[in-house]
């Protein structure tokens, strides 16, 4: 959370010439977002999110997350619309990063989902896949396997430092996780970041999807793997099957699951922990002097890693027979 | 700017229910203010800010704070309005920590402010000064000559490594403030941090004063010296009289100056520079490893420092003849 670009008020009455949404009324940087700095702006237009994209996210492949976002959108989907410029784009330039402007959404972020909340996601999640079936944009998922290789190999056996005999434990999951990976699923357009920070909510319906950032083209059973390991699990690490069977039960009742996607579910969750793992594990013994952010602790997806080891099916997660 | 301290949606509803401010709409940390935690608070009603007081902060001092900005704001000026609980105090408890939410103004603080923006700075500073003369509240100012001794003295020989003979340069330079402090000229209730920062334009006129924390009794003519100090050098480092002279004749255009006064501004601003030398010096040395806050460069104030010190007379501040 933190703001890394520091906009000047003369910066940001220039980019907004190329908009139409009228005469600035507050503009305050937001602490939300590791990767970028963004902004709250709210006009006589109305309220948005300004967001200057830092050096993690890369130039070329903004366009293709500001169309999903707008596809997204256009199916009724509750996700933030890029407003677009005077002269048709959505990309524009301030204080030398590429940046946009997106429509503010209301509601709040959970820190403690219900099961009532997680069947709410699963079956937005569902919508979100079915509403995505025909965006033609595809990315490659450059978070897959092959990079949390690299980055659980970058940090190598210092891993040790954080607990004994992690980075052993590490090789060792990842091997099985590539024996085991799927590659026959069903594949669409994924968030591949659905955590409680990025869905909001008004009462108990969901006002909002946002952060897509880390979407791609993946194996669409696979987001579902990621929610179960970032809403489903208690503050003391047991998983709480009544929220995974709710989220199941919810994204189902938009989607069935096909029966490769429901025994291919355990492996998936492992491959996702490891995903978290491989990141929040670089990131701690990487975090520059003097960063602006606090990394998460890589030890908490460490413990839901275990967890998967041990289940037999995905009966263990709450599907319903 | 940081959030400090995390704000959960259900502690949030829970401080929110001493409030009628009705449905919460939106909630967002803010990357403002170097001291505490602030948030962005939309609901059916209006928008907020909640502030949460962090360790620097001190919690008695926080009645003060509040019914400075409840007295101005009752005056017309341009600043936040306290929202009273239902039980009709300010302070509640948020997350451990004291807690307040004021009114959200709207406006823009500007990065370089003209001559125009100086003058209307100069009238709004001395309105404030003359609303508050019936502010009936005494609060000894924390950060007075004997804090920057101290500041300074616990940094020692360590400024050197930041500029080659600095330390020295402070010692002699706090040895004429201490000499030429003045201590009969009129007091009153002083903002003591009315940066740029601190001050919301819609366009060309003032929309709003925030962040009252280091508001304390002292002399009004300090105040302008921090404002000199602030608001009218360039990013060269140069003096702009014309900016100077602006806010020194919207100031008088409100309160004329004391004859005391115009002869002491030298040393006033003397004294402001090394105020926030002091502070930004200490900071400089004490950041600790994982701050969420980048350090403010201690040399730009020892360069208006060294402007301050061969200045002869008020006239070289802009002030008319």
């Amino acid at each position: 959370m933190a703001v890394y670009t520091d906009v000047s008020d003369g910066a940001l009455q220039v980019f907004l010439r190329d908009y139409d949404v009228g005469v600035v009324q507050a503009f305050k940087g937001i602490a939300e977002g590791v990767e970028n700095s963004n902004y709250f702006l709210s006009t006589e237009r109305g309220s948005f999110i300004l967001t200057l994209y830092e050096r993690r996210t890369k130039r070329e492949e903004l366009p293709y997350f500001l169309a999903l976002m707008a596809h997204l959108a256009a199916k009724k989907l509750p996700c933030p619309l890029p407003v677009a410029r005077r002269d048709g784009g959505f990309l524009g330039e301030l204080e030398g990063r590429p940046a946009a402007l997106i429509t503010f959404l209301p509601g709040l972020s959970l820190r403690k989902p219900n099961a009532q909340h997680c069947a709410r996601l699963g079956r937005v999640l569902a919508k979100m896949h079915k509403g995505a079936k025909d965006f033609p944009n595809i990315r490659l998922n450059a978070m897959g396997l092959a990079s949390w290789q690299e980055l659980i190999g970058a940090v190598g056996a210092q891993a040790d430092t954080l607990m004994s005999g992690l980075s052993a434990r590490l090789g060792k999951a990842l091997e099985r996780t590539r024996g085991e990976w799927p590659t026959e699923l069903p594949t669409g357009t994924v968030h591949a970041d659905l955590f409680p920070n990025n869905v909001l909510f008004m009462g108990d319906k969901i006002s909002g999807l946002i952060d897509f950032y880390f979407a791609a083209t993946d194996m669409l059973a696979y987001d579902i793997a990621i929610c179960l390991n970032a809403w489903c699990f208690e503050p003391d690490g047991a998983f709480n099957v009544t929220k995974g069977a709710a989220m199941l039960k919810g994204y189902q009742a938009v989607r069935k699951l096909t029966p490769d996607e429901i025994t291919a579910l355990p492996a998936l969750c492992r491959g996702a922990a490891l995903r978290f793992i491989a990141t929040r594990l670089y990131d701690w013994f990487h975090v520059p002097p003097h960063a602006l952010v606090r990394p998460h602790d890589p030890l908490e997806y460490v413990r839901k890693l275990r967890f998967h080891e041990d289940v037999v099916d995905a009966r263990d997660y709450g599907l319903a027979e």
